[in-house]
């Protein structure tokens, strides 16, 4: 038996469970996880269905054919099939760090294809964690050119899912929306306050009493993408900038491979601007 | 339409998700909410599924008819209906007050029927909340009388749940087995640290950086219940027995809390010595 | 001896330490809690000190003489002595009944002298705990005489501190000022995200994960005041904005709470628009 | 001038921090950061000062010579100078690979001289971070073996700090004792539940509601060590021993990550069984 993960959202209507899970049945199939929501903003529904089955085509159609009339969006996919991604990275490696160590531990089912960076600096742990590894000097003369090579690497390689692990450049709205859904980004604040640059010097000024980081969606709306997860850590005034952002990188790292892993485990789910997570 | 609740639980079989399903479809019913789990260890399969449907009777009578074969153990409620509730309670009042509070301002769906206790020191705050009231001296010679008439008190009222809120006795393992699933207490710690009494004494004198609390339900074998919910708040050195007390009460109220509307809402199911939360 | 509690800020030099704790030793005091912050932001020094000493006016002369140099801002206060409070409150009970109900149970040293409401239905809470109340309808028309008869309140009964317990209504700057930095707000969002009305509908559009409380000193620019605490939990798309609310609402109480707490026992203090607390 | 740690503790008397204190003013030293705590429970007192000052001997002999009659135990240390430290492994690397990646950042003070493991995996990591790596096959006739070693390196190489970073084997009573207060371990349970081997199948078992990681220092009483942090996670019924142990290395990690850097910057003082943290 394999086990397969079903993703499907539509119109909400009466019915639509009871025929996925009658497409299950009829292919021998056996649920063992089943999540489902309405969501009363938008009328739509979403599920995800992991299936132990034979055949993951036979489930595919059987799906396909049962929800014929729902006007749904689905999926059919290998739960174990590692999710191809690409990292973009700069200077700091925390966050780039942790998702390779946890990828290489079995934790995040993801096939880290290659890292392009606009710095040197991290090419050593590239190499030691076995991935291929691009640089470029990202200037505003050379963003399209880097951009152009972001895409054809997207596009040759098959890539599922883009990481920004602390990539410090904004992205053209024309890659943001080429990427729309399938890029994520660590930003070190707990959004919707502290956007834009410096976010943990506005967290001293302000003086706030926690701090936080935040995984969302890339958006050519800056820092206003769909949110997939937030965590937080306790600060005190004794922290000066340096001390916070120490303090930050730990949530950042943390709460980036959390996204990763939601979304290689196709547990996030698009509900307007907003995120449905099935944990 | 009214907002039914079903929660059903059978050894785990294919075909019972869709079996259900169908059921619900063939009374016009919507499904808004569905949780399920298989449990790998007992091998059993839980669900909870929120309905919008015309007729609790006709939905019960699908349910029951579609799932003959499975063995099945399972309840159609309706998701408005306050849970009548028992309250037993000594001195301390804050998860009293809490519940109280709550239940006043809608937020736990239970019905306080009355309120029993060791002690008369709560007899003004459950006049304000306009709760029957009745305390009793519990000695070692009367503690059959007022355990009798806690019997008494559940079975002529309909009382579907007692909660301890920090009621200080133990109850003797004959009312702990007719009360099984059904009463929930809470302990001031983090389970299973600091069993028995003093738990705040314990955990200051082990040094711990973090206590807790934990709601459960009451067992013959104390504090050893199937946990419904636990919390933790951080602790420092400077901290006595006083100040941990102090601090930990709202933790205390919080989780019993938790617990009670996780219980009400019908969301708490009995995997074996363990529980399954659908939140 | 008495529980004396010593505050001072000044500008930071070398020695102030030595001289506040020599005059604790001239007057034969004992040292219980010590803590002290420099701020590097201002060039400010700032210090708590606990101390069991037979006099506090004696110990307040001789640390005046001791730092007389310092061009120090100082307070010497009994550590025990409750601080006179007055609450302002509209219709939402659950912060105000967290506080009454901790001050009976002595957690909390104030001492709730009266509460001010623009609305009557708290009105049996305030009679069950024994406090003093008016109601009073505030109008734009209306409004000046309200804010009068604060002022009033507040210079007639000797007050120290105004709490904000979910009063819905926004302060004059006048009277803003007039209440600089004895005046607590509980701001039901996690600022400075989701300024202004509605934080919890504002929270939702936005598909936050977690959901906070932020109890802050009251100035003239809303929401912008020093942040004296802060506290989150975890939410989900499932929530829709009522079911927000009331999970947010444990959190508004307990960070009102502990915001009250550290400045009745003189914890916290004012480094330009931030706040040092020492807990 | 130099950035410089006294920590000082003796028995609770009148005047110790002003003798202290008056030491710093004698040499023309500036406090920066003081904490001080008065166990009631063991009578003793404990200090931590940061002082900028111009020579560390100076100041030592300073403070040595004002507390001459308190019988004090006291160490003055430069702030920045890293500890020198051992680590002890496995199998397992997070733990471990959290501290080097920490410390190549600068986050931790501490200087890593060796690893020394009973496993060869961690070899190619050990190399990759530029630290000397030993493996030694330890078994029950080779671990005095092992432990001789242990203590050669340590006395060697002035070792001031040795971290079991999932070391999975038992220290001999002996060992214990020699590196009593100087060692770290990592405990992946929130002790004082599940002790001993298999935390994350007992907690499983009992089905509780968050998990947690505590390190501590290392005693011949088995989980039995004081306790430096603690931290949890939430859990729920979902998860089998696996997931639990995958949600818990994220906790291990930064738990004995935060207890090293305590240690390091003289933060952690011994108060009979329990500590003194000064954060």
């Amino acid at each position: 038996m394999d086990q397969l993960v079903v993703t499907l959202d539509c119109p909400d209507r009466p019915g639509i469970v009871h025929a996925i899970t009658g497409a299950i049945v009829a292919v021998g199939g056996n649920i063992t996880e089943l999540q489902q929501f309405s969501s009363p903003d938008t009328g739509h529904f979403f599920t995800r269905v992991a299936v132990d089955a034979q055949d993951r085509v036979a489930l595919e159609r059987a799906v396909v054919d049962a929800t014929a009339g729902f006007d749904a969006h689905l999926r059919v996919d290998d739960a174990n099939r590692p999710v191809r991604t690409l990292l973009l990275a700069s200077k700091a490696g925390h966050a780039m760090n942790d998702l390779l160590f946890r990828r290489q531990g079995g934790e995040l089912p993801i096939d880290v294809v290659r890292i392009m960076a606009n710095h040197e600096v991290l090419s050593p742990m590239a190499a030691f964690y076995g991935v291929d590894f691009e640089s470029h000097a990202v200037t505003p003369e050379t963003k399209p050119d880097f951009e152009a090579r972001v895409r054809q690497v997207v596009e040759d390689e098959g890539i599922e899912l883009v990481v920004l692990a602390r990539y410090m450049q904004i992205l053209s709205p024309e890659l943001c929306d080429f990427l729309a859904w399938r890029a994520i980004n660590i930003h070190h604040s707990f959004l919707p306050g502290f956007k834009g640059a410096n976010p943990y010097r506005q967290a001293h000024t302000r003086g706030v009493k926690l701090i936080g980081a935040t995984a969302h969606f890339v958006t050519s709306d800056l820092d206003e993408g769909p949110i997939i997860e937030q965590n937080v850590v306790r600060v005190d005034h004794t922290m000066n900038v340096a001390k916070l952002m120490r303090k930050g990188q730990a949530q950042e790292s943390q709460t980036l491979a959390e996204a990763v892993r939601l979304f290689a485990e196709h547990r996030v789910l698009a509900d307007g601007d907003r995120t449905v997570i099935f944990r």
